[in-house]
């Protein structure tokens, strides 16, 4: 274990640095935070290269573990300042530790269509809670990975880790360009649903089938028009007040869940 | 309509001030922004004291609609800079229009049991986030309102106005510590539902009762045990993965969607 001392040292300028996409993609490596979040990853099989804690925390066993597993890793271990991790991390009141890791692989061969009844898809979410809180909800629901179709948030965000409570470690995760997924999902047995006002099932009476892929789109804009029509499945959840719309992860849940119930 | 100039005039101040809670509180006043989010305002009979947008901005006849309601009622309309319209809604890409409107009375006889089958009852969230898409999700469900207990974040919070979508202006909304709102529950009709690993039923399976009050707990304790004895059904959400819980929202959106299948 080190010490680091000082705001301006590269290393904390370094850690701070993987707070924005250009560096995290140069670098290949994005930040997590929190001990339960770091021990679910060591439970998972991932290890940081880097561990990061504040001076003056309270010790803990599983931080104590965790110590102990990045330094048999030859990892690096660094105590900083209170104010450094609040820096490096972008909260006023940090959690006492954080970790770099290594970006994982995320083409859509890391996706097994057999593994699991269910698979969440989401096109062109652009809010990192929403993408991490898809992360968390696919997680619970089983499923077999989250496929980030287009342009979206980055999953290896700050925000996005932070969101995911740790599913960004346990949830294959693959990201492709919309005719990239579609050749993928084509070339196998996969039913693509979304929710949809053009001539939708009631979600609750809807036939689902496995492997089931359910697909929300962007939170302004929802799915385009042509990518609505390629699904295998369109269905309405009611809407009983003045808006037409959920929470992008919201309706992915509700849809998810409701999936879940008639594959399960 | 009145042009004003610089970031440091006192009415950009004030506008300013009205992130922040206390001065919410002070001036009874809150922030909502966006042509659509005002417009709905407009639409269920809420107006603001004072419509702010940013010079250059693009002609909208639903924008020229507002200005016309706000002189009508005379209330204020100013316009600035980008810079400043950036400076008080904390947005770097600001939607061109803001308001400014009284904060609505949030007491318990605010909610009317018999005018839905289902409410929304949130225990000390914390994320504004969270709060505003309760609020949204309460408005799809067709919620008779929302209910905020203990310590929440402000329902008038930019980012939960935000989240909300309008819903804020649409769904009734109280607030109410716990033994409040139990004392007002407990004297009329009224099943208060929250998830649980107490003797739970399946939440699938579960006997929802009309007016049916569907509870979730802060972010990261869940609802306090006490709590959890005191509600009338326990149910419980799949959890397949290795978390051990939802995001709130999700989980209030989830367990909302269920019921109202059940309850319509």
């Amino acid at each position: 274990m080190r010490l680091i001392t000082g705001l301006s040292n590269p290393t904390i300028k370094y850690l701070r640095s993987l707070r924005d996409k250009k560096h995290r993609r140069r670098e290949g490596r994005f930040l997590a935070e929190g001990l339960r979040l770091l021990t679910d990853a060591r439970e998972t099989g991932h290890l940081p290269d880097m561990l990061v804690m504040a001076e003056g925390r309270d010790p803990h066993p599983l931080l104590d573990t965790l110590i102990e597993a990045v330094e048999a890793a030859n990892g690096d271990v660094i105590e900083v300042s209170e104010a450094a991790l609040s820096k490096i991390t972008g909260k006023d009141n940090p959690q006492a530790v954080c970790g770099v890791f290594a970006e994982f692989d995320t083409g859509l061969d890391r996706i097994d269509r057999s593994s699991a009844p269910l698979f969440l898809v989401a096109q062109a979410m652009r809010d990192p809670g929403n993408l991490g809180t898809m992360l968390r909800t696919a997680d619970a629901v089983g499923a077999g990975g989250l496929i980030l179709v287009d342009d979206c948030a980055d999953p290896f965000s700050v925000e996005a880790v932070r969101a995911s409570m740790g599913a960004v470690f346990t949830v294959p995760l693959a990201q492709a360009r919309w005719d990239e997924f579609q050749g993928w999902l084509r070339s196998g047995e996969g039913q693509l649903v979304a929710a949809s006002l053009r001539e939708p099932h009631d979600y609750r009476e809807a036939p689902y089938v496995a492997p089931c892929f359910v697909m929300v789109g962007n939170e302004s804009r929802g799915l385009p028009e042509e990518y609505e029509v390629e699904c295998d499945l369109r269905v309405t959840i009611p809407m009983l007040g003045r808006a037409d719309s959920l929470n992008a992860s919201i309706a992915g849940a509700v849809l998810a869940y409701e999936a879940l119930a008639k594959l399960r």
